[in-house]
């Protein structure tokens, strides 16, 4: 896909990721595009904010899209690389397509989900690199239960 | 593990199914035990009670257990072989054991959960067969679109 469309795409899951930092959460953000680019869904980790350790942020923008008869051509769009339980649900529900704001500071499951012929569009974007560096460092307590570490 | 108590634990899990059997919705259920046996949550489908994908039988107990500082010795126990979702779930938070009841009418990711040293007890249960069975008969479309098939 085109970088510049990725970069685009990729604002409004840093964009959630902000707000849920803002609400004293994990700031980790995503969104979910139909195959046409329709925004289908968009959301942020809530573990903090619902104290609902299933609320990742690719959960959240999943369920904001509500229920879909396929997920065929469909983009899911995250600040991070996505973990096993995010990745899972990729893989299971056939969604075609990760943007990935950066895999530095975690690095989940893409290239299982790429062997699996899932589109990987990894774009190491600074922003997203500083957000989760910063977080980890302030709350690493927090960090490591949101990943099961 | 014990194959008294996994039946026994898996009597929770069926109860949930029924349940989500009963509002008009995916007959799956799940329970999460804790590594002392105690009972951390239970739930079941509720794609179509809530509206919510996100919500399969093991999203649902994880998510009422609540925020955990780890799953270290903790059972999901579940009445269906549990999807990649579900499964990147087990993996992800370092579960230790899943109780299946059933693999014969769907086959999700425990193999690749056993081969990451996730402890698998599969019981096939009669009643957890039949009970899929019937279900994927009468309504094969919500059933596809439960697992985006």
């Amino acid at each position: 896909m085109d970088q510049a469309q990725a970069r685009e795409w990729l604002a409004t899951a840093v964009a959630e990721a902000r707000a849920g930092l803002a609400e004293g959460g994990v700031p980790i953000g995503a969104a979910l595009h139909g195959p046409d680019g329709t925004l289908l869904g968009r959301g942020h980790n809530r573990r903090v904010q619902d104290g609902d350790p299933s609320a990742h942020a690719e959960t959240a923008a999943f369920r904001a899209a509500g229920r879909q008869r396929t997920y065929r051509g469909t983009t899911m769009v995250t600040t991070l690389s996505p973990c096993w339980y995010c990745s899972g649900l990729v893989r299971q529900f056939g969604i075609s397509r990760v943007v990935i704001g950066e895999a530095d500071t975690f690095h989940g499951g893409h290239d299982w989900l790429a062997a699996h012929g899932v589109e990987i569009v990894l774009l190491d974007d600074p922003e997203c690199v500083a957000m989760m560096r910063a977080f980890i460092e302030s709350d690493p307590e927090l960090w490591h239960e949101d990943i099961g570490a």
